[in-house]
């Protein structure tokens, strides 16, 4: 029975900051730069997660879309979508909101989740621009 | 000697449905939605298909980027392009033409061109939307 | 009071066919080519609708972007997306679906509607492929 | 002697918060939605800056390129990058950072020096998602 | 009668500089930078070329793509494609390579064989890299 | 500790030329048919280099993107960039430019200033064009 990998593409527009409290001023403009700026910035996020498993041989789906969609918008969109990864998003309380540590904490949010629908989470990507993204597969 | 991925990508144009005649249509607009629409809807497919292997000392080539063109447009292309995945296509006869199928039945006869080749096909991805796409690697 | 353009973009998934049943098969194919495939074929439309008009003092809006994505997704979206625009669009009823048809459509049944907002309709335009568009400005 | 127009793409990432301090929460909600956040959200900006001009005879140039873009960078670039719109940007101090209002002040900014190379400013426009755009050509 | 502008995009490859003979190199520098290097560089340049006109009241197209794809083909990317726009293409013989001067000469060549089909050429737009585009419309 | 792949697209625009001397001309037409145009053609290249290591807990880093973008553009785009790749580039001495034998030796500058860095070099990914490029991954 062949596997296959799955990606569905979703969007969100988050602001936030790249800054330690516990750094001097200088420390955090060396080391984050302009992220550090204290009013905040922002970007159009797009987050791809991959799905992999074996197709269901009565649909010929991995996982039907629409379930994937839907928890995708409702675990993690609707609480990233608008709102401040600093402040506003429970799951990155007290994380640093790099695009690193993003992608696991979503990771670790999905990963049980679509195992409930009979497939394996295998990669969360998250674009913060065109120019800079990352991946994480749970190794 | 080192081992190098080489991707191509295509365009087709074809019109779909997904529905099982042995389901009711209860069943069938539950699981497949909007796509179970009895006058077909179509999309822009892009297929990316993924080579690997050795340069060439020679030509640097993994595989002339002119024969892998040729090969899937004569197989692949013409065979989809401007055609209905549920009629028109004999290699997609009796299968539900779910993306991921798709990449299944394009895999199994890229294989064998390209080993013809001396070169390895690694995996078929497919882009349904830009939202869509399933990667397949023969596993 | 300065006049600024806004653009509001937008996707359907539809299945067609160019074909004129007055027309003798050689004629259609001479014309319409593959466009012309007896069991459809379809495409990812993109339409981007550009609205005219002076921003509200208090919101900075030439239109509530809610509302017309409201408009768009009711009056067009829904009435064209995983459908046949031959078979099952009440607006496209007799109309030869080329892009440019289809795009006069759209501006005819939009422009009351945006009027009625206090802004003006300036420009459909429609993707069919990546390659392919069309704008209608409604002169 | 022909006119062309040519178009310089910049991009800058910022937050911003649409939200007047005279309207209740309640009236806030349903203009501005999401958009009201109050811990702000953010966007990849992009901005399409369009001169027209005749190209120099010696130089088939409308304006040198090196010139527009670092104009754009010195005088827009600088003071949006990794800002806070409503907070930290002088220009649009007491001005809704709405995309339109935003465009109309970029392009007051621009026109007279884009005039002081010989060309002049046409249209400025500005993405501030893949789907919403403005366009304002100083009408 | 309505008219309809349609949209043709197409590509090319090509090697230039921009260098004048009759300046010395400090002014080829000051003026071209980079772009003046001895031994060439090169873009993928993408053409969109806009016709105008009324719907075909039979056809629905203000002219076949086949044939106004065919026209691009043969008069201009088959002239470009993977050429030195300095040494290789007769139309921009002793012409400087700027975007600017290859779209007004495209434009030349275009405006009476789209004529010749009864449509109106309107623009033609080339992309030099995503950044930097142009566009003449014969004004 | 989790391991998170990091990517950087980069872009440069060179001219090139595939063509071997102990060639007749009937096989390097044969082979690389308009690629060995005798006065050079020419890309817009874009470069993703990936990079696989642990956030670094104090800054949620893999490797702080501002040091990888330097080292890339040091080391790899300032020596391509609006180039000769067969007449100009060092590293490329002797090797005939194909996208394959590009990325290698790319990975092979890249791979211990990465080192240097505490993370790995996972890929270097090429596009020559939209529609081919490569991956080379070190193996």
């Amino acid at each position: 029975m062949p596997e296959v990998y799955l990606n569905r593409k979703e969007h969100f527009n988050a602001a936030h900051r790249l800054h330690r409290a516990d750094w001097s001023e200088e420390e955090n403009n060396q080391i984050f730069g302009r992220c550090a700026n204290a009013n905040w910035h922002g970007h159009n996020y797009t987050l791809i997660v991959t799905v992999k498993g074996k197709p269901n041989p009565e649909t010929g789906f991995i996982i039907n879309l629409k379930d994937l969609s839907s928890i995708i918008q409702k675990e993690i969109i609707q609480k990233l979508d608008h709102k401040n990864l600093n402040l506003d998003v429970p799951f990155m309380k007290d994380i640093l909101p790099s695009t690193e540590n993003l992608a696991i904490e979503i990771f670790k949010i999905l990963d049980p989740l679509i195992q409930a629908h009979h497939a394996k989470l295998h990669a969360v990507r998250i674009f913060e621009t065109e120019s800079n993204s990352v991946e994480y597969r749970g190794e």
